[in-house]
């Protein structure tokens, strides 16, 4: 290709109007990135120039960083070939007295910071009909600009508007997805597919409950019997270098993968390999009479009056810090259930010398927390092992400067609680952020469903339910209630997919586009300039943001009929 | 291959035992077939045995089928590399001392009844060690018994149990999906692989809700400015061609495609070609004061007052009916909302004379059913024509031999009503065959969900929330308090999906499993020999038939851990 060969293509291309349907009444001026930026200004004139096809995106300075230049050679990619047709294009004609954008400049100030939580994030990005700047303190912000730069590029030829500026950083640290790959297995290309999407979003926290009760996918080197016999097969586990693959692809993506081995509920699982070590494993979970043994079909409490526990224990947490580099460790410790402790015989041994469950729990987190904290982790706990009405510790085993308590009961009020007693949180509220409420209930031979009489049926037979639409996420205000101070525990928060009715077929459309819902309001907030909830604009805004991660392979799923985007303002209400 | 190497590859494939591992804890010998047949026998002793690799499916008489020939082709392809591995594997050995099973005898008794209504569906089946033989009546009977038979083959290598006697029919001779392609748009390959699947699971009608107030996707010959304007865009329409693509494949896969083009509501994408015969197009839905012009955003009825109207209509059904040879024909009638007509000048000039909506639809009505009538139609409407508290028309002028009224509102109390006064129904209750609902609302600018204490929510902002299960689908008994002769009336059932929420990337998830469900309750019922309830087993079952469905590409979602079919009964609960 010579030269001149790049002017007649844009000739052609000008013809085809392929980037800009002359006369359609459906276009816009509005620029739409997702999260909306704190900061983004378009100036007049509005202009727009092509992208040209041999785009490169450079850095000013030499450097080393694998996961950057990852970046880099992804969004140049990205950039040349996506094409992206918006549902509404921006309504402006290409400049053609403009030359084409040739390259994109990046500054990042020290691109060996590490991705740790409340790392830099924030960017500044100016693109000028001559040239195109992206500043960033860390790589980590540099790929929230790169993700920007890539979502205001689009059509064929690839268009992008100038005298655009951007300033941007994250009103929360910790913006997660939290995905269970126990109660059913996802393949890898899944949870990488994930973290992509994450990245998109500008999401920097996969947190990756691992195991639970039903399956032990996690292969760990100096235990693979739990694995071995507490996976669901052979081809349904992950192994060391999977979990090297996604921990890496999280770095390349700017996504911190945080591991979770929820412990001492929740391990039924284990028991295949270690029987003693479970209390109440493979029992039937609700029996006719006495005590439930678990919130759900799947029943084990490691027994932390075992000994032999910890070894085994300390084995996987010395494995976990190994394989995942991420500072943060959860610990889970949700849902004791007293009926699966109290039929072990050295428990109830226990009990009836004085001792009390609260005690027995007690001792379990005395004997790992030191533990884990001696490796140079800080610990996430969920809400429970403080808050359980039934079963808890007293907060003096839990320093308050190396635990973080997650929150998924009652809404503000237990933020609130963990808060005031000075603990960070990081806010996962069932009735806002469980993804995988409303689809019923999953238990079998249950007659809550035989009758004919079409009630509401205790919302439709779901704990959680109901289903939490994009807007219920949208709109959760995470610190709503809190002061000052007790805002700034408040880390952030996560989505939650819990897998008992989710696995590859659904996995995407259970997560997108709610959190991007999310993603949105925990990166620039849900109101607009004047504190007015923005969801009426977000609607428009995310209906063309969930048609872009389709073409990106992300199977969101729509949130309106096509029509809506293309009448805009016509499918609201008055409300 | 020489004839030798058959034996020594069995020998090979029974040392790999890949078909049955040996002290699988999680077998059974339950054969799984879904729907469950009427009568299924397997003699004692049980009995496996191999299907040959060159398995073939003959007919004892030449016949020129076109249908049944590609039933019977696709059926020997599946047979032989389908290999389906099961969750839970019949806990039997191949019987080693049996030879293959060469083919499956196939007689048809009149192999050229055409696929109409209550056509016979029946079939016995027998697998004997020695041979294998399928008897119907009518080729889609035999298509019922080839699906049976392919479901009861396994593994690798291929295994069938021999022993076995079935004799099935359905009980309702109408069970159908629903599917609205006019919120958004699916591909041609979408309405494929549900019409496939649908066959899979016995199921014979596909109503196409192809128009609606927000696109008119259908490409008519005789008047092709309805999708050539009312469209999504060129590449969002179906072609003539593609119209005959489906309903052929329909045809292979034994199911009828049942058009609607609904009339006179739901018209508002008639207005980009017709804006004349269009009232209240394209007006906000919900104005501030005044009536609401239409239940949801997206207005528009046909005028009955304007002559123009029937002209168009005309041409429009007569194409549907020389595209569509399916004798039944839908033409909705469904939700005239009083505030859209009332916007016409002529409508209102007609109200003024001491006219009513009423009589606007008795017009319309008189000026459209006897000209569907004259094609050689059994006419579908919605109930609403008749049982609208607002606007109906009187039963005199819907002769019942003729109409056939599809109920969705108020369960069971509007089933009554309808086979009461004489005419024939099919059931789609919106509170249990609606599959869109429980998502939430998809209205923008809803300040429902600005709330931050977790509430319900009005079932999440879904008018028909929460969720269908596919528990509460199974359930649902269609003909419950109805004497035997009201009982008769009822044609069947079909699931509904209206997809303002829904288009490829959730399709398959949204019918699948579910469907299944409503499926099985109308080819054999929700009860056993007892007459009890038989959810607590169909949850086993599902679990098995939807792991095949989506071993065979479709994508339908989980219901349960996969823990819980490894631990049968486990996951149940004592309610």
């Amino acid at each position: 290709m010579t030269k001149q060969e790049p002017t007649l293509l844009l000739l052609l291309f000008l013809l085809s109007c392929s980037c800009f349907p002359v006369n359609n009444a459906q276009s816009t001026t509005i620029l739409n990135v997702w999260p909306k930026p704190r900061n983004l200004t378009w100036t007049l004139p509005y202009q727009v120039i092509i992208i040209a096809s041999n785009f490169t995106i450079s850095t000013t300075t030499s450097h080393h960083n694998k996961h950057l230049s990852a970046a880099i050679t992804r969004y140049q990619n990205l950039v040349r070939s996506e094409h992206y047709h918006p549902l509404a294009p921006p309504g402006v004609n290409i400049s053609t007295n403009l030359p084409p954008l040739e390259s994109l400049t990046l500054i990042v100030q020290d691109p060996d910071v590490e991705l740790v939580h409340a790392v830099d994030e924030s960017y500044t990005l100016s693109i000028l009909p001559s040239s195109a700047t992206l500043t960033a303190k860390t790589t980590w912000g540099a790929m929230r600009g790169l993700e920007t730069f890539s979502q205001l590029a689009w059509g064929l030829p690839t268009c992008i508007a100038v005298g655009v500026h951007v300033w941007d950083s994250p009103l929360y640290a910790h913006r997660g997805v939290m995905l269970d790959t126990s109660r059913n297995y996802y393949p890898v290309k899944d949870l990488l597919r994930t973290l992509e999407a994450m990245s998109m979003n500008k999401l920097n926290v996969f947190h990756w409950h691992v195991t639970d009760a039903q399956s032990f996918p996690l292969v760990l080197p100096s235990e693979p019997a739990l694995a071995g016999k507490g996976a669901y097969g052979s081809d349904m586990v992950y192994t060391p270098e999977d979990v090297k693959t996604i921990v890496e692809f999280g770095l390349d993506h700017g996504v911190r993968v945080l591991p979770e081995i929820d412990v001492p509920g929740h391990t039924g699982s284990w028991a295949l390999a270690y029987p003693d070590i479970v209390a109440c494993a493979n029992m039937f979970w609700w029996p006719a009479t006495g005590d439930v043994l678990a919130v759900e079909p799947g029943t084990g409490h490691l027994n932390p009056l075992n000994p032999k526990t910890y070894q085994v224990l300390k084995n996987v947490i010395l494995d976990m810090t190994t394989l995942f580099p991420e500072p943060f460790y959860h610990s889970g410790a949700d849902e004791i259930i007293p009926g699966c402790w109290k039929t072990d015989p050295t428990i109830q041994e226990y009990l009836s010398n004085g001792g009390t469950l609260s005690h027995v729990l007690e001792k379990f987190i005395n004997n790992t927390l030191p533990f884990i904290l001696s490796l140079n982790r800080t610990v996430v706990y969920w809400e429970d092992v403080l808050l359980s009405p039934v079963v808890q510790v007293p907060s003096t085993i839990l320093p308050k400067e190396h635990v973080i308590l997650q929150t998924w009961n009652n809404g503000h009020n237990n933020t609130k609680k963990i808060v005031s007693l000075g603990y960070r949180t990081i806010v996962s509220s069932s009735d806002f952020y469980y993804l995988d409420c409303g689809h019923g209930d999953f238990v079998g031979n249950n007659s809550i469903y035989d009758q004919q009489n079409g009630d509401d049926k205790d919302n439709g037979g779901s704990w959680c339910g109901p289903f939490k639409t994009w807007q219920t996420v949208y709109n959760y205000d995470i610190t709503y209630g809190l002061n000052e101070e007790e805002a700034k525990l408040v880390l952030g928060g996560e989505a939650a997919l819990w897998s008992e009715q989710s696995d590859s077929t659904v996995l995407d459309a259970r997560i997108w586009p709610r959190t991007s819902a999310l993603a949105e309001s925990l990166w620039s907030g849900n109101r607009d300039e004047n504190g007015k909830k923005r969801y009426a604009g977000a609607t428009d805004r995310l209906n063309e943001w969930r048609s872009r991660m389709v073409s990106r392979g992300i199977g969101a799923e729509p949130i309106q009929p096509l029509w809506c985007v293309r009448n805009p303002g016509m499918c609201n209400t008055v409300l």
